[in-house]
C-alpha cells in the first residue's frame, strides 16, 4: 500500500467560490468556466474540439478526507450512508468526475458548461467521453 | 503546484493479467473480479447492494505517466492524437474510471462485472452511479 502522487495538470477559473453556491451534481448546472491547462501537458489536449463533451476529473482539494458516511445531499432528515455509495465530495481520496461541454478551445484554454466545481479546483486528468472506436 | 497524494482504498484481483488481455473499455467486458476494500475504509460501503452500478475509480500502475500523444486505441494506422482526448491508460495521472455490475457484495468484498483493468490494480474510490435524489 506505497502512496500514490498525482500532479495537477492544470486549475479551474469560475464564479464558485463556496460551497453553497456549488450545484448539487454537474447534471444540474449550467454554469460556465475556464479550464487552464499548464503549459507542460498542452500537447494531450490535441483533438478536443469545440461541442465535445469531455469527461474532467478534478482533485477536491476543500474535501474533507476522514468521512466514511454522510447524510446523502447533506440532507439530515436522510440516513448516513458510506461515502462510496453517494456522489459526496467527502471522501479518502476526493476526485471528481464531471462531463462537461467545450464551448471553445484555444491553446491552453477550455472555455465549458456544466461545473459544480469551486474555482481554483485542481484539475487532474480529462478523458474523451466517447470511445476510441466512436471518435472521429 | 503542489503534489496529490492517494491513498489505495483497496484492490482489484481478477484474471486479465497482462495488456493484451484487457478488453479496450469496461463497456466492451463482460469479465467478472473482485474488489476488496481495505478494513479501514469498510463504513464507506454502506448503502451499496446488489445489482448497483458503481463508478470504480482505478490507479493504472503499470501506466506510462511520460507519453501525451497516443495512436487510438493503438492502432498505429491512425494518427496521433492528445491523450486527453482519448481513454487511453498513458496519460500524466492514469486514473481508469469504469462503471461496473455489482454481483454481490459481502463485507469488504464486492464482486463485480465489466473489468478492463489488470488484475493487482489499486482502487482509489467507488461513486454511486445514480445521482444521490434519485437513490433509493
Amino acid at each position: 500500500m506505497t502512496a500514490i502522487t498525482l500532479q495537477p495538470i492544470g486549475i479551474l477559473h469560475c464564479d464558485l467560490k463556496k460551497h453553497g453556491e456549488t450545484p448539487k451534481n454537474y447534471d444540474e448546472s449550467t454554469h460556465e468556466g475556464t479550464i487552464e491547462i499548464y503549459p507542460h501537458f498542452v500537447a494531450g489536449l490535441e483533438g478536443i474540439l469545440k461541442g465535445d463533451t469531455i469527461v474532467v476529473l478534478f482533485w477536491l482539494d476543500r474535501a474533507d478526507r476522514a468521512v466514511l458516511r454522510v447524510h446523502p445531499r447533506g440532507d439530515e432528515s436522510r440516513p448516513k450512508r458510506g461515502v462510496f455509495a453517494t456522489r459526496s465530495p467527502a471522501r479518502p481520496n476526493p476526485i471528481a468526475v464531471s462531463e462537461l461541454l467545450v464551448l471553445d478551445i484555444h491553446n491552453n484554454i477550455l472555455n465549458v458548461q456544466g461545473l459544480d466545481i469551486l474555482d481554483g479546483t485542481p484539475v487532474i486528468d480529462i478523458k474523451n467521453k466517447i470511445y476510441s472506436d466512436q471518435m472521429k
